[in-house]
């Protein structure tokens, strides 16, 4: 195995050693049925389901789930990297409605990133791929870190 | 009773009369525990105690949640002239941590209104008084009406 | 040649048209030196030297003139239908200080679009090809046109 | 003169130095005619009249210009404690066109600030008190610092 091809598996490895210790104790995730379906360094892809307890007044998704779900990608995404990040800010455009029943998936992509601060922007689609909202979240590394590495 | 005054006590009917309506169907806000404290026409006061199942993988509330009653306070407060609006946009600050058992409050002011489009500022404390975040959410109404004024 | 063909061609040619007539009213653009390098329909791509006027008092290219650009590139983008449309809302992430002598670049992208609202986002680059700043834009048709197609 | 007293005045002449340090090197703001209304430790009234080389294609002050001006009051309020501050991203709703010949007042007022984060809100309004846009920024302190204070 090539140096670089070490790097990039122990990375791939921390990542999900990262996702998983934020699993066991994200109780929101684990309520709403958030899913994770893929991390990697800077990347990752959840999936929800709309349930009935999931609607507004409108008889719609209630946006704050739509958001939900995008900040979970978001905070799984920057914490890839087994150092504690937190969302500093966030903004959401709400593109079409979600109904119950839609099966939600949002993609979060790194796309800039320093010692302390990163941008990601996280997409959420329905079952047919048509557009729910777009996200963009500002992390912030703290101290500390996911798992031990030593 | 003057017209200003009469004006002013229909507008606060039509008011609570859209909350209510909102209320009778908002099964996120229900599920979560999101209470109505206050509503006036462009206005609105909304409280959460941070539940157990709301903490996230860093053991703080989950910015979803935080964010959820921020937009469920935009909500009310955008709904409040009985005239159907959804959020476009929203953007959010976090501005300190809340924690399991906090007592979060979201207070609605409208900043701007248009026909068809308005912006509400919301500002999240907990029961110290201390801003979690700042949120800011850009509506857009749609047809329809909330409640039968025939 | 094919319909499919000819519906571009006509596109491609208002979109044209319709940057030519906003080139001719901008007297910003003009005045900041900011040139249009491509169009398309729902595309612009637009350039900028940074002059010794265009610094702040960090003595680094002032965030306004980095805005300017980039918002140049957005209206550009979503007037290439040649529907009279403004701009509702921008954000702007700055990723790197700009400096004098630099040439920048703002490559603006639609990523959705309704009859009367959309978004696009604009990447701004330096001549190292390092990205300076990320603009997310919110457009807003207005009536009218911006050239006579009778 | 009381302690207290006496650590807001000095606040304040830190306030009118930094603003004046700023002022010397920042050539974008002397090349638009922004003025220094009002500075104050986390505050900062400017104003700019929209000249015939301000308009954009739609024959209205254009975007980039209204977002200068409130972009260089946010960077002298935040700049007011003498630590040399930056702006990490901002937002801006435009409420209003405004038009040649406008007298434009933007009034930064600081909404929360950390050791190293601050947010900070900036409205935007003309000559009759009409509000033309809303601006939010975070800024972000780096290091060194405008004026000696040894």
């Amino acid at each position: 195995m090539s140096d670089g091809t070490k790097a990039s598996t122990d990375a791939q490895r921390l990542a999900e050693r990262a996702a998983q210790a934020l699993a066991e104790n994200d109780k929101t995730a684990l309520h709403l049925g958030i899913r994770l379906v893929e991390i990697r360094p800077g990347y990752a892809r959840m999936a929800m389901r709309v349930r009935s307890d999931m609607v507004n007044g409108h008889h719609i998704c209630h946006g704050g789930m739509v958001f939900t779900l995008a900040d979970t990608a978001f905070a799984y995404s920057c914490n890839s990297y087994n150092e504690n990040t937190v969302a500093a800010a966030a903004s959401i455009d709400f593109l079409a409605p979600a109904h119950e029943g839609d099966e939600l998936t949002a993609v979060a992509v790194e796309v800039w990133r320093t010692r302390r601060n990163g941008i990601y922007e996280i997409t959420v689609t329905n079952q047919r791929d048509e557009r729910i909202a777009l996200f963009r979240g500002r992390s912030y590394r703290i101290d500390g870190q996911l798992v031990s590495t030593g």
